[in-house]
């Protein structure tokens, strides 16, 4: 069955706990985060990014990376625990609390680098580059690196960002050993031909192998036609935040992610078995709503309710078997 | 230049004067919707349903379809004028007060066609029989009957909608002469191979020059998702309402159609000009929130503003055009 993880043929990272509270008013108590994980792991989600490797002072939101990493890492053995960090010290905590996957923010946009983590670009990929020592220094269960190419379809400080810069940072990063590049549309600006040229374009660059996740924000409601148009070409990973959680500092009006369970409906009715329980993700989706009343979920599916006529991926799997027998 | 419409390559359909209002709470007096059409139609929205002819017993809302019908065909003469009309009485109405097309209903579910127009399939196909005999007494200027196949991917009363019955449904709709078919997704159910398959479907029904508008809901917040489905398909002919505007009286939770201000970000990023200004249609939408304050309007782009990256087809073209000289 789907719910073991076996027959996934796409994964969905849930990246709420990490991208969808770092912009949320209030902070969310360490117990609390652990019971909205709880929830989102029971329901079948099998990666998640659960903390930001950044300092206190600048984001409280995330003072407890290293508590909710471990205690997820302890909680959920077969759960994938994803931590960001923007810089080396962060990485070095990462891998101490047991993050599985750093991902490595990289801005495409130079202005949107020294206003995000306050460096060039060129200085950026030699963080990564120092930071893949780090790993290769900890053994076979070292944390995978992936390097996330952030204002990849557009910046609101610079504008337009070529695709030959998004392609010339992708081949950098792989050089200093990115173990994969992932593409983000940090800002929302993106449209589903765009997707498909820029993915076609990183995979040339790095090996269809080397490429990661796809990370949709929905500030124009594109975020789910580019998920599809990612799916069209190919692409077999992507983030999503539960209830849309989230936004962007430089991007006034955004909101998060691609919503969780919305995306989980258009996977598992495309016939990608996400491995993820719909009713228990809207289950941990309230959950959610109790714990952070502050902040406005996104996403329609929840208001709806799932269709009668919702039909996942597993379920059309079973009866297959179920007929060939 | 694409204001006049000349170069426009996909046709968008307001369709909020219609399907948006009628759920409204409130009534929006005749001259409130006239001003709402005048600002759409100054953005550059070149067709539009503005009227549904119903008995006002069933729906006040479009009391007035009559009156708003003939003073936009005054108002506009470059606009084409479309109206719903569900029985033959509607759609002399609508004929006599100068609809250019006349949309009919008709439910691919058995049980939404008895809820929605109180009769059964077969029957309706016969009501549109009846209606195409009446336009084709009334001489060259006649209007266009588009059949409108309702709850074509999905049903919340009946559930599942087999694909031979749309297209029998389909089949059975031009041989009683509708001039185009179109189809609905009137809960929101519908996902992107499913847009694929049926737009497919329907054309080796009808022929390709017979197939009329995709009409996409986003009650699963899958709209936009659909139409760049149905781009893909070649489909060139979408419904929209401004802010989302509407919902469906079988579809709890639900939202309205795909809202148009985002569908035209998507299409002309997308490289196909719909003649639309977006910053007009913003203006319109403002002034939409302030003449119906009692319902909520959906849409992600009017929140979050025109990103500095858009790049509208006619503008593409424009700079083609002049790189040429």
């Amino acid at each position: 069955m789907s719910t073991d993880g076996k027959h996934r043929t796409v994964a969905l990272r849930e990246v709420g706990p990490r991208d969808g509270l770092q912009m949320a008013k209030a902070i969310m108590p360490t117990a609390s985060k652990l019971a909205w994980i709880d929830a989102m792991a029971t329901a079948g989600v099998s990666e998640m990014e659960v903390a930001s490797f950044v300092p206190p002072s600048i984001m409280p939101q995330m003072a407890d990376a290293a508590e909710v990493t471990r205690a997820v890492r302890q909680r959920h053995p077969a759960l994938t625990v994803i931590a960001l960090a923007p810089n080396l010290r962060g990485a070095q905590n990462a891998a101490a609390a047991g993050a599985q996957v750093i991902v490595v923010p990289v801005s495409a946009s130079e202005a949107h680098s020294r206003a995000n983590v306050r460096r060039s670009r060129d200085e950026q990929v030699a963080e990564v580059a120092r930071i893949t020592a780090l790993a290769a220094t900890l053994g076979p269960d070292r944390p995978r690196i992936e390097a996330g190419i952030s204002t990849a379809f557009g910046c609101s400080l610079q504008g337009a960002v070529p695709e030959d810069d998004v392609a010339r940072l992708a081949s950098a990063l792989a050089e200093v050993g990115a173990d994969t590049v992932s593409l983000a549309d940090t800002l929302g600006y993106a449209v589903p031909a765009q997707v498909k040229r820029l993915v076609r374009c990183l995979r040339a660059e790095v090996g269809a192998g080397r490429f990661g996740h796809l990370h949709l924000h929905d500030t124009l409601g594109m975020a789910l036609a580019n998920a599809y148009a990612g799916l069209e070409e190919g692409v077999r990973g992507f983030d999503a935040a539960l209830g849309g959680l989230g936004g962007c500092p430089f991007a006034p009006g955004s909101v998060g992610n691609a919503a969780t369970e919305d995306l989980v409906y258009l996977l598992e009715s495309e016939g990608h078995d996400t491995g993820i329980d719909l009713p228990g993700l809207i289950a941990a989706r309230a959950l959610l709503a109790d714990l952070l009343p502050s902040e406005r979920l996104h996403g329609r599916l929840a208001a709806a309710g799932v269709p009668r006529t919702y039909h996942p991926a597993a379920a059309a799997r079973a009866s297959f078997l179920e007929a060939a027998h």
